[in-house]
């Protein structure tokens, strides 16, 4: 598996400024709060959670539906933000994406509300 | 100035628990998101870090009003959403009410993404 991190992904740019560093700029304020909402909600709080909790720390769409009580375009509607925002990485092998988390990228959000 | 801190308090009790810890239960995902919530909006965001920039790290409604550009009864709902969610501290002073950050509240929300 390859984790593919550019330089516009979201949880790279925010990583390094956390909010109580200086007063931050409206734009800053705009991507870190897009950043923020990706995760806070609670279906994609408990996929991000079921998909930490594999054993191979990976996971379908086919293994997450029923553990959230939802259908596939929903749940794949919630991964595709996730993915967006940096957090999970899609691999597509065979007929189903394997979708797994990011290294250090929840940290990195995490980062923005509090330094390391 | 005092810090209150009650067993109901929204951050004190989503503290301890990553989401990649365990899979979160459908209540502790709710409870979570509406936590990160507070912090995902733009406003709110620059809010704290403003509040984080002033020198004795305290503020009023009238130090915020200008730097975010929004009327006083807008900055107060977004305050009060952020001292709902235990994020900030509000002690009336005179006629203004002055905020400051609730010492490790943004610590322990960031806890809630990523251990420390």
């Amino acid at each position: 598996m390859t984790t593919v991190q550019t330089a516009t992904d979201p949880v790279a740019e925010a990583c390094c400024t956390p909010v109580t560093s200086e007063a931050l700029s409206a734009e800053d304020a705009q991507r870190f709060a897009q950043l923020l909402k990706a995760v806070a909600e609670p279906t994609r709080l408990r996929l991000v959670s079921l998909i930490a909790a594999q054993e191979n720390k990976e996971a379908c769409v086919c293994d997450l539906t029923e553990p959230v009580g939802l259908g596939q375009p929903t749940v794949s509607h919630h991964l595709k933000i996730l993915v967006d925002a940096g957090i999970l990485h899609r691999e597509k092998r065979g007929v189903w994406a394997y979708y797994s988390i990011i290294p250090g990228a929840l940290e990195r959000v995490a980062a923005v509300l509090s330094p390391r």
